[in-house]
């Protein structure tokens, strides 16, 4: 059975459904969105208008019995950075589209302005409901809603009232197998959703299994050599697995590297108070769990259930960015009440790191004082009453800058840089400056080898390497983006020369491709350069591909600047 | 005696004077302020951080006996377009500087977060005072201080508390003759300004004149034959003394290129309650001046004196431009009301076409109804107090677009679109999407021939030799305005032959340059093509270049749309 491509239109409520293109056939997830971004949106088109498109899709190993796979990507021309945007998730919903052989979900056009629908995907079919019942309702309310309506297992992207009120904080949610809340958090692709007049929709794939292999034999042998390597990866078979990504509070503040204050420091002298290890003890002692998957099939379970002092359920994807964002970049020491926040968050729909780094900037503009949780909790209620303030707050730190004419905004291309310093993880400023998705940790993980000495060591306090090394994770994550695999699978891929072949034999198994492991990053270079082309038609340049001046002040501990010559930054495209 | 280079720095609290370098000496106004900005301010640098300059000069011919060269230009990178940014003015100041022999004064660095500071002038001496008395305080307060201070000669320029507080609205103001106030008005001088911790420059020329000329006689011939060509011309010698720039209401309206309620018609229905010829019964009726002078030695006499009903001075310098974006753009139908808002603009310090363009559009975001003056003079209130509400009024239309997440936002490089839709006055278009400076009325000015006829006519509604023409338009005003030259010396020089030879003699007389006209495009060219690559470096390229999409929708009454191909767009700068 062929995959097929669910094209929707918002303006004429109408929908067709039809073979995906061969060129389109061998991948999928963020290789699929950027291609179709890039050769059907106008690059100069009004990313919250009526010609922007915004396109699902899951990973090309979405759907299939490979550990940690089940990632789908959604992307737009995003009216954050004005450039390509791709932002992945995991959840319910990758397994679910791949299921009823949806290779992308297309969503065109705009409903009129003030009507809002959600959608309901089927096999062949999609239907248009009016949205009123959940309109100016958050994730939680409309998830549960789909939930009793279709029934525990249907899949559900929503937003929140940001979102529907356009706001450049706000992201989509996912469902994950619980019920519970995770988020395609950057790049306000929530905002082109609600800009659609799509609230809402469910994927339902019944009974439907179009997941086929081209040799399933071989694709299990190697899907058991990929899972063998991740259980064993000190990274993603141990250390995720006990403290979550907030493993790394410990990690980058001792590094020096842990940005405090807005970028003031690179230690946070409550540090202890928010890190991997508190917050393992909290779990443990409030009846929590250390270990949640966000998607099933996954094998490294860095998410938990994070309980209340009194043991009720409080959150969950409790992650390291996000504790940062709250802790040491706004001042909050305590980890309970950035967990409230963090729930608040997942209900409202909004990024997590671009509105954190917005509230740790807004003390600069005198908004809020550093540590003040209460008050970050207030304005999350302004946000989600979309009142004056909210919307300052609520179209992120580069927005809330020139509202206050503030010149020390950590953004590069309009988004916010979070949680390792560019200056003191010289590898990870490099992707910030050059990636083609605005400041993006994940976009080119160079703290793996600058820090967590993944498959090698590299000094983050130099400059020697580092472009060559965030160029080939830049190249390698662009491909692994396409598989639906967990960014975490990064680490074994790093340091055991074994896992790389078996992802790609896997999807030479799955598809019948012959790829190798060249054809691999061949195929990362294709989709970095039609996004960065898309980003030169938008206007996005390599006078984009900076950081900001201010990352010239020197970084306590190590008094490191940011040192790197436009020239040198320019190098990462010689390829 | 030489020209001298006064350069203050706002950190340090020093000056120097040094004498004006070769390369700088032949021009003056935007072609200096231009040339210093691209050679000495770092394109990437952060606009309000201390990295940028703040470069004030008088034109060439200011100070001199010409008649209208009273024209000062400011210039910097712009925090509103990111880009160069040059902005001129009448008022006293650039005789002040002439006579005093100052070519150029430029602010560097910054005072410490929070200080102020103001700037006395006097031959060969900046005198730095500490601004608290008038901290916090607007343009008229601050104005008359000085001038108590001082004396009614002292020429001043300051911001108001817009500015001080770094908002992409704020003006700079400066004294005219008559203590009345002029702004430089658009791109966010007055919050650069204000980053520097400079609220006032007092230029005080006391005996001193500095002007001399190489050949007085031969200058004095040119000098009559231009003034006769200003006077003699059908816009500058009659349209504009006796109904000011607001002859245009009616005007454009009629050619159905009146921008009404956010560019969805080409007519506004009461054009006119708020046209020219209203104004001038009502300043008749009520014992004002139709005719008034923004600088001395201006024999356009566009300016006026309006009073209020009950014949109490209400304001001057009521321009076109501030009357259509309050007007048929914001819907208020009342010149009075008009006139109380401009007034407020005035003291206030805030650029009349970025916040009437942001009111306009604000309607979108419903934050107020059309022609609603009661809540604009309310909200021009929360601009002054910094309330979060002002704070996304005083950030400009581009960024209350942001937070409000609005498509329809007619900036071009971040600064708004004025009064002439580009759409039915296709030459202004092409003008408002290629120049340097964000879209600006007066950098190419087409009108003159699309609509007024001025040295020849072209189909307004058509793409024919539009480029040709905004392009041709865009060099002479580069020229122009680094003469010191009031942009309504065009009228004559378009419509009669003697008028440009008659500039070249002056320019050559005074300065001992052999120029010839063919110089003089050539001198506009230089500095086009200097600032055009002040902004590439600063990454605004040809993707920048363009309007908004919206302008894709027909225009009533002529339904005509925005047609220009990428490539002709490109196509201005094949020179």
């Amino acid at each position: 059975m062929a995959e097929m491509i669910y094209r929707v239109n918002m303006s004429e409520k109408s929908f067709s459904i039809s073979e995906c293109p061969k060129e389109w056939q061998e991948f999928g997830g963020r290789g699929l969105t950027s291609a179709i971004v890039a050769a059907e949106v106008d690059p100069l088109c009004h990313p919250l208008g009526a010609n922007n498109k915004l396109v699902f899709a899951p990973g090309s190993l979405s759907g299939t019995t490979a550990a940690n796979s089940g990632r789908t990507s959604v992307g737009a021309k995003s009216p954050l950075t004005n450039g390509i945007k791709e932002s992945n998730v995991g959840g319910t919903s990758a397994q679910a589209f791949a299921k009823l052989g949806i290779k992308a979900l297309i969503i065109e056009g705009a409903a009129p302005e003030g009507q809002f629908y959600r959608l309901h995907i089927t096999k062949d079919n999609v239907e248009f409901i009016d949205a009123k019942e959940i309109l100016g309702k958050n994730n939680r309310y409309v998830t549960e809603k789909m939930l009793e309506l279709y029934g525990r297992k249907v899949s559900v992207l929503t937003i929140g009232r940001a979102g529907e009120n356009r706001m450049l904080v706000s992201n989509i949610s996912v469902k994950d197998p619980d019920g519970k809340l995770r988020s395609m958090g950057r790049g306000a692709m929530g905002a082109v959703m609600g800009s659609k007049g799509l609230k809402c929709v469910t994927v339902d794939q019944g009974s439907t299994n179009e997941v086929n292999y081209v040799d399933e034999a071989r694709f299990r042998e190697a899907a058991k050599v990929f899972a063998t390597s991740l259980k064993e990866d000190d990274v993603s078979g141990k250390g995720l697995p006990a403290f979550g990504t907030n493993v790394l509070v410990n990690i980058i503040n001792e590094a020096g590297a842990l940005p405090t204050r807005n970028f003031r420091s690179g230690r946070f002298e409550f540090a202890e108070n928010i890190s991997g290890e508190t917050m393992a003890e909290n779990i443990k002692a409030r009846g929590g769990k250390t270990t949640h998957g966000c998607h099933a099939g996954c094998i490294i379970q860095c998410s938990q259930v994070y309980n209340t002092p009194e043991g009720e359920y409080q959150t969950s994807g409790f992650e390291y960015e996000m504790i940062w964002a709250y802790g040491a970049h706004t001042g909050i020491n305590d980890l309970d009440v950035i967990a409230q926040i963090d729930s608040i968050l997942d209900d409202y729909g909004l990024d997590a790191i671009e509105t954190g780094v917005t509230f740790g900037v807004a003390v600069d503009a005198g908004i809020l004082e550093y540590g003040d949780g209460k008050r970050v909790v207030e304005l999350l209620e302004e946000i989600n009453n979309a009142t004056p303030l909210g919307r300052i707050l609520g179209s992120g730190a580069a927005n809330l800058g020139r509202c206050y004419g503030l010149s020390r905004v950590p953004v590069v291309k309009g988004q916010s840089i979070p949680a390792y310093d560019p200056r003191a993880i010289k590898g990870q400023g490099i992707t910030y400056a050059t990636t083609t998705m605005g400041a993006d940790h994940t976009a080119g993980y160079a703290v793996a080898v600058n820090i967590l000495g993944s498959g090698g060591t590299l000094d983050p306090l130099k400059k020697e390497g580092q472009i060559e090394l965030s160029r080939n994770l830049q190249i390698a994550t662009a491909a692994v983006d396409s598989t639906g695999m967990c960014i975490f699978t990064a680490f074994p891929m790093l340091s055991d020369p074994k896992a790389m072949p078996a992802l790609v034999q896997m999807i030479e198994a799955k598809t019948g491709a012959t790829l190798g492991m060249d054809g691999l990053v061949e195929y990362g270079k294709k989709v970095l350069k039609l996004e960065r082309n898309f980003n030169e038609r938008a206007g996005l340049n390599r006078a984009h591909d900076r950081l900001p001046e201010f990352f010239k002040e020197p970084l306590p501990p190590h008094n490191v600047v940011w040192d790197f010559t436009d020239e040198e930054l320019d190098s990462l495209w010689n390829f």
